[in-house]
């Protein structure tokens, strides 16, 4: 049987003949990821490590065409730069077949910052524009596992930032939330999927993919199947009406990909398809890309709970710059926006294109100074959090429950 | 936290400073029970290697004093012979503390035999003894991940040997038998319980206790977490109410008993009450002590579903004899009862004391053959078989879906 064999993963990190974790000084894995440099991960080595593929301009054209709508900016930007199989998502879509959404969420901590927004407020994009089921998962189990907390801890942040996730604006006929520790108590489909992945997966295999040691817990050890399991639509019969063949497509922050080269190993295996990747590079910790945000230090990062004071106060003490040292050697030699946090944070969210390439052109001539680029952000993400907290505000206990309760959706698969 | 510590399992095979698996030749784990000698395995070995306690004259005496009732032939006959913390069930008891049963089986076959009752029989005894309530654990998920059996055949056979398993007559108010694949889909307390188990549980330590190597997967790794969990009463809420600290007592055949160790390991890491065992010796094959029982191999034991003429015929020609080659050696050195299948099997299935110490003092004489021990043995097991295939065919669909409902029992634990 499978789970004899020792299969290598679907793309070995040593495969080109050379460690680029090592040379490049960059550490990315699901729970770490750390850069030497100021510019943050060099993603190109990124891809080529994980055997990914750069989002090309001529698939994003396609992109553009096939769903006959504008492109959202985190595409436009690269800021989601790699992929697996989005092409065949888009075959799909072109010839009216169904695919739907995955994505997720580790609740480790009340305290959600602007980052965190990223991977929904694409979500949301794709669902808009592609008119399809989306579903979350909520790991509370996984940080259970992970985290010095409680069990009933992590269950209660699960749902404390479902109201963040929901606030981003998600349909809630067409989205399903769910924590784990909830959804696999009350689903044996989902559980027997997790039983189907955890047979065919090796001990020797995670560890190879996520660097597991004899001394993790066995817990640790058999999670991946459980982060797996949603990617694969007879997890969720309730919506899916039991087909096993639904495409799946994940956006998702690269740092995740390890868990889905080890779901698409798996999947011809159990027969079913491989889900499809979209990855984001990573959103910078407030002090610099090579720094490290962390919700023990309000410093790190703007938190979704900040006030319009905090975030001022923020950007102005710990945004890191790339502009010169004083006014005039900034006016000399002009600004770097590689590093420079204000513009980075800008690139996230300032959805206008021509304002952004502006301050970009004035930054780096040295027209517009540090302060001034600060401002603008201030400006920005201030007006941005305020809404945000609103919206959550209006999320009810009733509207978080609609959502994870285990529900069809307006979707027909009865076809 | 916990899940870095590797602490060694409660006892360890090599605490004596030998390794008395292989002195003795014996094999014991719970997917493996092999002996070189036409005796079986060694008890008395094995509890020095497994750190259980042999179960004491004084301890019966106790056992039937405070009971106040007759004590079970496969007590007096020491067929269970081990126990953990047995003595704490009986002071609990005598201080009217509640506790509960908790046994299982593994259904990798329709075809059950004799052996595979032998815990049954002995836990109604218990719950008729005790009044108390019992669990009885379908792993049908372990079977999926060890076997190659597809997981709807593993799950279909956990309810074909629920009928078995509730023909041997437990009461339906005081019973809830559970599919782990239907529960854990069921119940989120359970599968809390197996997170909690699994956090402080080591790849280091399941390598520890139950062999696993590097190319198992990583299902088979974190199961034991999952035969630990119906230890602990709040895995079972609507039984217990929530309650944490009610005692368990399992019986089960020794091999299981590594599982336990390592739950006893767990319990006070999770503030829960270590569970007692006792454990049972091993039901020997037709052919002997030291071949092995297969149910693909009908000769090598008799089956539940076995007709009268199929069970004379077996005995006849396949129990192992323990006589003399020729009837004249017979009569003149007498016959081996310590190896004689016939006399092993009336040993467990043969209640009247008298009866069994008559036929074994004729046949070590030579004045009892082993054709008419033979005899003695069919005459025994015809009634027993047909009565248990009786009262299995009266086990309806419906009856099985109640045993095997999530459901209060008849026990009261609101004080």
């Amino acid at each position: 049987m499978a789970e004899n064999e020792t299969p290598k993963p679907e793309q070995s990190p040593s495969v080109e003949g050379e460690d680029v974790e090592n040379e490049s000084g960059d550490v990315v894995d699901p729970w770490t990821v750390t850069s030497k440099s100021a510019k943050g991960v060099d993603y190109d080595k990124l891809i080529t490590r994980f055997g990914s593929q750069k989002i090309e301009p001529e698939l994003l054209q396609r992109m553009e065409k096939v769903t006959g709508k504008p492109l959202h900016h985190l595409l436009k930007r690269e800021i989601f730069f790699s992929q697996r199989d989005l092409s065949q998502i888009l075959d799909s879509y072109e010839q009216g077949k169904p695919f739907f959404l995955y994505t997720g969420r580790g609740p480790s901590s009340e305290a959600m910052h602007l980052g965190h927004l990223i991977p929904f407020i694409f979500t949301k994009y794709l669902q808009d524009t592609f008119d399809v089921p989306l579903v979350i998962q909520m790991t509370d189990d996984e940080k259970f596992l992970w985290r010095d907390l409680s069990i009933e801890e992590a269950h209660r942040l699960a749902y404390e930032n479902a109201k963040d996730i929901i606030a981003c604006g998600f349909d809630i006929k067409k989205t399903f939330i769910f924590s784990d520790i909830d959804y696999i108590g009350s689903s044996s489909d989902f559980y027997m999927n997790m039983l189907r992945i955890q047979r065919c997966v090796t001990f020797s295999q995670v560890r190879a993919i996520f660097g597991f040691n004899d001394s993790d817990s066995i817990g640790k050890i058999s999670f991946p199947a459980i982060q797996a399991a949603p990617s694969f639509s007879n997890s969720f019969p309730q919506i899916f009406g039991g087909k096993t063949d639904i495409a799946c497509l994940i956006p998702c922050a690269i740092d995740q990909d390890p868990y889905f080269r080890m779901t698409r190993d798996a999947a011809p295996k159990l027969g079913y398809p491989k889900p499809a990747l979209i990855h984001s590079q990573f959103f910078p910790a407030l002090q610099g890309a090579q720094t490290k945000m962390s919700a023990s230090d309000p410093t790190s990062s703007i938190f979704l709970t900040d006030s319009d004071a905090d975030i001022k106060t923020k950007i102005e003490k710990y945004a890191y710059s790339g502009g010169g040292a004083t006014v005039e050697e900034h006016r000399e030699k002009g600004g770097d926006c590689e590093i420079d946090i204000s513009y980075q944070y800008l690139k996230f969210f300032m959805e206008d294109d021509e304002k952004l390439q502006q301050l970009k052109q004035d930054y780096t001539s040295g027209k517009l100074l540090t302060g001034e680029l600060k401002k603008v952000l201030i400006d920005t993400l201030q007006p941005l959090i305020r809404k945000h907290r609103e919206k959550r505000a209006e999320v009810t206990n009733e509207i978080v429950k609609e959502f994870m309760t285990p529900r069809k959706l307006d979707f027909d698969y009865s076809k």
